[in-house]
């Protein structure tokens, strides 16, 4: 974070209203940015990592809630502080005004985006469990991470249609497909695969643990605080 | 955090909208609840605090900014990690979207809330510095907090209308009387005292370092792991 000024300012006061979506900065001379005097460096320093969005991307059953969990416990182990923020559960609270439109789809992921790279400035690993399935909602999440000098990795959880659909593990490919679901991602929505993921995981032909060990390792050097 | 299910799920596959607004529970079979190994507890226990929301509520000039990087300091040197979340600076990112009717300003303060809330589960004790003038805006934050077990507590930054308007930083309060700026907070908008805040600072009489020192004896008592 940068900014200019410590002294209060008016949060809720009147201004001119936001008339940018997706990260610009709303133009109004009334809204002013505060500086905090202890850095992201200093925290990081002092949790002996640098905060980072380690970002999941796959199809339903693909793997990334098991992917996100083993991840969240090495790091545990290792005592380093993460967090995971799922789809699923941010729809229960941050996101719990949003359906699945696809304007609604875009705000889920940006949100999202958006609070990972707030608790990755505290510090925090924070590892984003999302289908999110289009390209340009990712890309505008790394392109906001990396604006503000916060660790970013996408990472594919590239199971096959095909597998996921055979795991089905809450049959919702079944549902999709009977036509009791309507725009399920990978039947009847696209899925657009990363184009230059940095980390690949085969979770349909390596095993889990494999593939946590995998991921684990990416993650611990890309947090080191040796690598800023 | 607590859930049924550690099975990778439909983040962004289609649901019912969510037909509720401000906590409530979006009425769907298809969104589950993650389930994370590492519990709450256990990452505060690692970081040797519980994580908090400090909520700190008060009229522009008050001191919030102020008080908010004076106890993030503190904490910073006391080895106890935090973050300041601004309301000037949540606008330039997760509310860019939002401006400020009166809807706007309750959801600006709502995914405030809910952030807090994420970050002080993952340990950190989150500064929260918006005027939030609204008592049942504040309400829905600590009672969301409570349910989620999240120590929460509300600041009242209590200088006078008349202290805050002659300090007047950056003018507004001018524009205000003017006309210039309509919707103002204190001038031609109300502002709800906290009925019950946990602390009171009387910015308008004592030293701002007064004033932090019986924050952070506040807080440090709040986020103790012996208070659990």
């Amino acid at each position: 974070m940068s900014g200019t000024s410590n002294s209060p300012s008016p949060d809720s006061g009147p201004a001119a209203p936001a008339t940018t979506k997706g990260g610009s900065l709303p133009e109004s001379a009334n809204i002013t940015w505060t500086k905090t005097r202890v850095t992201d460096a200093m925290r990081c320093e002092r949790l002996g990592q640098r905060g980072a969005v380690i970002w999941m991307t796959g199809l339903s059953g693909s793997g990334k809630s098991t992917m996100a969990v083993g991840l969240d416990a090495h790091l545990y182990e290792a005592g380093k502080p993460s967090f995971i923020l799922d789809g699923d559960n941010l729809r229960h609270g941050l996101c719990c005004d949003l359906g699945f439109s696809s304007e609604d789809r875009h705000e889920n992921i940006r949100r999202t985006g958006e609070v990972a790279k707030l608790m990755a400035q505290s510090g925090i690993i924070v590892i984003c469990s999302l289908i999110s399935p289009f390209d340009e909602d990712r890309r505008k999440v790394r392109e906001s991470c990396l604006r503000d000098a916060v660790p970013f990795a996408e990472v594919f959880i590239a199971a096959s249609l095909n597998v996921c659909e055979q795991r089905d593990p809450k049959g919702l490919y079944a549902k999709a497909r009977s036509g009791a679901l309507k725009g399920f991602t990978g039947i009847d929505s696209p899925y657009e695969p990363p184009q230059a993921a940095e980390v690949i995981l085969q979770t349909g032909v390596n095993s889990p643990e494999a593939c946590i060990q995998q991921l684990v390792a990416h993650v611990l050097a890309l947090t080191s605080l040796k690598a800023a």
